[in-house]
């Protein structure tokens, strides 16, 4: 269905045609791939080999400008599903896709599988045809296609993947998505070379968290936008502040398994405190001293007469401390062992002083330590699977009271005399489906015209990997790296599995390194920088810079 | 102290310079004032001219182009005031003034009372130099002076502010600010004349909320960047919303005492569900019918199988559902009342139980069918004028939890299928500094340029006023509106009060008209408009169109 409802900004971004990478720029038959050395997983070789007998250890690829002749052998069919959370450029995947098969061979035909993995497992699809694409070019959002969560994993979700596939004549499939989403991509590479069904599979590093990403997949898509989203945001928090001088806000933002979204946006706004989970993880803090840290800089701030300030908090920090996560998984363990107990208490407080009581002592005196709010919700909310839904623990919330609980024996003390009044912000969906950035628009297509070189070569088992981000789009390196090469084996619901390693923020990396020097700075001044808007025409200075975390990572020295 | 640490954007938008309207272009000094004739409060025109003998039903005035050689006569000193909340351009209001002083005479001097109406008090202010200036053109916040919430009241006060203003030898002075504050320059005005002062007191109109306007102010400043932040976000939360199909998002947005915001973020976005507090009230409807009427879109949706959709509320909600606002006041005079019974209690129970039995009945049932957690919060936070603190109270979930209660009944009884699961935001901090759009930017610029002309001339109790908006900002109108003209008696805190009355969504205005004529469509639909970030570069049809509020009042027809 055309759309008709269409902002301004839409109907201008259309026009926008992203940069292609100099070496795809001619199109796949103009390109020729180069193999590197044969490749190993990260670790636990011999268990991840014996997964993928067929698609394990293959070479890294990188492609050369030269002749390719075999690329208009045929026409191809090709299917694309996109897997998991939006982030923003999934469309502009789908168009650098269709517009690299179109350029090989016009008859070549792109189908998108509605709805996520569950579109190929029900064969609901949609033939992609220029027209109706036109319309999403250049925007957020997965609404073309729609995304979902269902995992490819049972025997008979693997057969009527193939029946689908093979009724349909694919020639190639395009996973975009996460590491999970990638992984499983993986494991239908490895069974359609195992079941002959001659489609490749190709996968595309999605994730606003940033989390996908080593040394050959500098960054994964969607990363850049949302992060510049968050701090249009937080910088005017910075600057109303500033302004106001009277409130501390606490912001939480996504990311729940690592902290890459905080840190970036702590780069772009510099605000007076960003926590990082994996620091706190590393140091092993307790709640109280992750409290005490908090509580350090605002009296130091009130002590200057400033009672007012601004804190990043990541989503999944209460996963980080250490005795949190305990205490997470004891509740888990408890609330499904005596649910049916649990059940037949009317009110909170009885389920609360009953779930005491199953605790350990430790985890117990945890438990009571916390707001009744938080140690409620910590009880409540949980997921299909019994676990807690993190991202609806108000962690900022908790945080706040705890410090307002110390600061106020502090006063008593009469070291602290300052006043405290807090506000709370979580940004997450706001940022996931926003209109992509230059660098998304650009990243997202080359992503996608690359994956569908690597399909019209046949290389099954690859992610689509776009390197050199920090120079022009035209000097962008193109290629795909073995799927199996970013894995080792962790146990989920104790059994071992495959799965490509999420990457943690790294505390001996060049971003974290360039934080720690300059945090306490931040700390005790208004450092404060309010980057904006995104903007999409201008100076290239605003329209194109990428993140910081990259312009770190990619700093020589 | 200069700024060290600025956004790319900054740098670049320090360079754009807003363009003035053509009659105020060559300066005061080609600027001629034609007054119309004498005016009238819009209602108790006996008592303002009771309250403000000595500037009551001055003249309108009207900015033409024409020789005015008073105006170089005497250099000027000129003091300016930032009163209340944040709004976008604040700073260029100020940078408009300087220009159209130094322009008029280059030994005009401008000085910016610090941290609002309390800088004047205490004669705490900084002299305005071209070149820290220029660091905040442009910009958003309003760092650059800080603002405050204090109003001139008493005597003493009033003493103080003649003692300050006559030791700066001060000719003028411009306060920048809401219904409050502008009401409060009135007042000043009226003394400084009274007192023979010889200051002429200007204002102009600030405000996010929109709700200070006129058939004179068209709007006020800032209105139109924060509606457009704000939409950015929405619009972001309806493109995940449809990518998803999973959620539905309540999105409470600023605006207590008007539902400007909510509408004009609605126009620009076209969201499922758009709550106009106004109209509940007119059709006094119950919080019980306020969630009948959610549940109805929701039931709707769910039987097309769309258990997805997007709703705004308006963050004065519960103040315009009169049963309520009946409550909140019968519970800040209990509270109040019992005050040292209450402290006694030690558990929120105890305490709600003590209050239930002191309210009316019919208050006392309502309360008591309250989700748990707002009824707490009800209770709890009060502000030190004993009120409690609307903002705080969280009016979307109130709605989530009753919807979700009665979705529950209706699946009982057969009449409803669908999932439901919900999502919360609150949108208000995040839009008031944000950088102003090319609209606030000019519009500020001229604001505060014609409130020099006005000062320059002498004119005292008037609001600079800059008329014809949605034309090109060269046909923009200038001139000034008497304050007096705009005022009514009110009664605050039991005592009759000159206060200018605030603009509430009108029903039978074109805004909430054309509204009324696509809700029905929005509800069922997708209708979804993504405006994305705003925009300070490119075609102007993406960076300088205004809001769709004024596009519709000034329609002609």
């Amino acid at each position: 269905m055309p759309q008709t409802n269409v902002s301004e900004l839409q109907i201008q971004r259309r026009k926008y045609q992203p940069v292609l990478p100099e070496v795809l720029q001619a199109g796949a038959a103009a390109v020729k791939a180069k193999e590197g050395k044969l490749t190993h997983s990260i670790a636990d070789r011999e268990k991840v080999k014996e997964i993928f007998p067929n698609t394990y250890g293959l070479p890294e690829v990188t492609f050369v400008k030269g002749a390719n002749a075999k690329i208009k052998n045929k026409a191809v069919r090709v299917g694309v599903v996109l897997s998991g959370g939006q982030a923003p450029g999934g469309h502009n995947v789908i168009a650098g896709l269709f517009d690299g098969l179109k350029k090989a061979n016009k008859k070549n035909v792109l189908i998108g599988f509605l709805g996520g993995p569950s579109g190929i497992l029900e064969n609901k699809y949609k033939v992609i045809s220029e027209k109706v694409l036109d319309d999403y070019r250049n925007t957020g959002g997965f609404d073309f296609i729609q995304s979902g969560r269902t995992k490819i994993e049972t025997d008979q979700q693997f057969c009527s993947t193939k029946d689908n596939c093979t009724s349909q004549k694919l020639d190639a499939l395009v996973v975009v998505g996460g590491d999970d989403s990638n992984t499983n991509a993986a494991l239908i590479a490895e069974y359609s070379k195992k079941e002959n069904m001659g489609m490749c599979v190709v996968g595309v590093p999605k994730t606003i968290d940033g989390d996908l990403k080593n040394k050959n997949i500098e960054t994964s898509f969607g990363f850049d936008t949302a992060t510049k989203i968050y701090a249009e945001l937080v910088g005017n928090i910075c600057r109303d502040v500033n302004s106001a001088q009277k409130y501390w806000h606490f912001v939480r933002l996504m990311g729940r398994s690592a902290s890459h979204i905080t840190l970036e946006v702590g780069f772009k706004t510099q605000p007076n405190i960003v926590l990082v989970g994996e620091e706190i993880l590393a140091k092993n803090l307790t709640l109280a001293k992750v409290v005490d840290n908090i509580v350090s800089v605002i009296k130091k701030r009130a002590a200057d007469g400033k009672n007012f300030g601004v804190a990043l908090v990541p989503e999944g920090l209460i996963e980080f401390i250490p005795e949190m996560k305990k205490l997470i998984s004891a509740l888990n363990d408890t609330l499904a062992e005596h649910a049916s107990a649990i059940a037949g208490f009317d009110s909170i407080e009885e389920k609360k002083e009953y779930v005491f009581n199953k605790l350990p002592a430790n985890l117990s005196a945890l438990m009571q330590s916390l707001p009744a709010g938080i140690a409620s919700q910590l009880m409540l909310d949980r997921d299909p699977h019994g676990n807690v839904q993190v991202s609806l623990i108000e962690t900022e919330k908790l945080l706040i009271e705890m410090v307002q609980k110390k600061l106020v024996e502090l006063k008593k003390e009469g070291s602290y005399k300052g006043k405290f009044s807090a506000i709370t912000h979580f940004f997450g969906y706001e940022g996931r489906c926003g209109i992509p950035s230059n660098f998304d628009a650009n990243y997202c297509y080359a992503l996608g015209y690359n994956a569908a070189v690597l399909a019209l070569n046949n290389f099954t088992g690859y992610l689509s990997s776009v390197r050199n981000l920090t120079q022009a789009p035209k000097k962008w390196i193109c290629g795909g790296i073995p799927l199996t090469m970013m894995m080792n084996i962790e146990k989920r619901h104790g059994k071992d599995k495959p799965v490509i390693q999420k990457a943690l923020v790294d505390l001996k990396g060049k971003p974290f390194k360039e934080f720690a020097k300059k945090r306490d700075t931040w700390a005790v001044t208004e450092s404060y920088i309010f980057p904006g808007p995104i903007q999409y025409f201008g100076p290239t200075e605003v329209t194109d810079l990428t993140t910081k975390t990259l312009q770190y990572e990619q700093t020589k020295k």
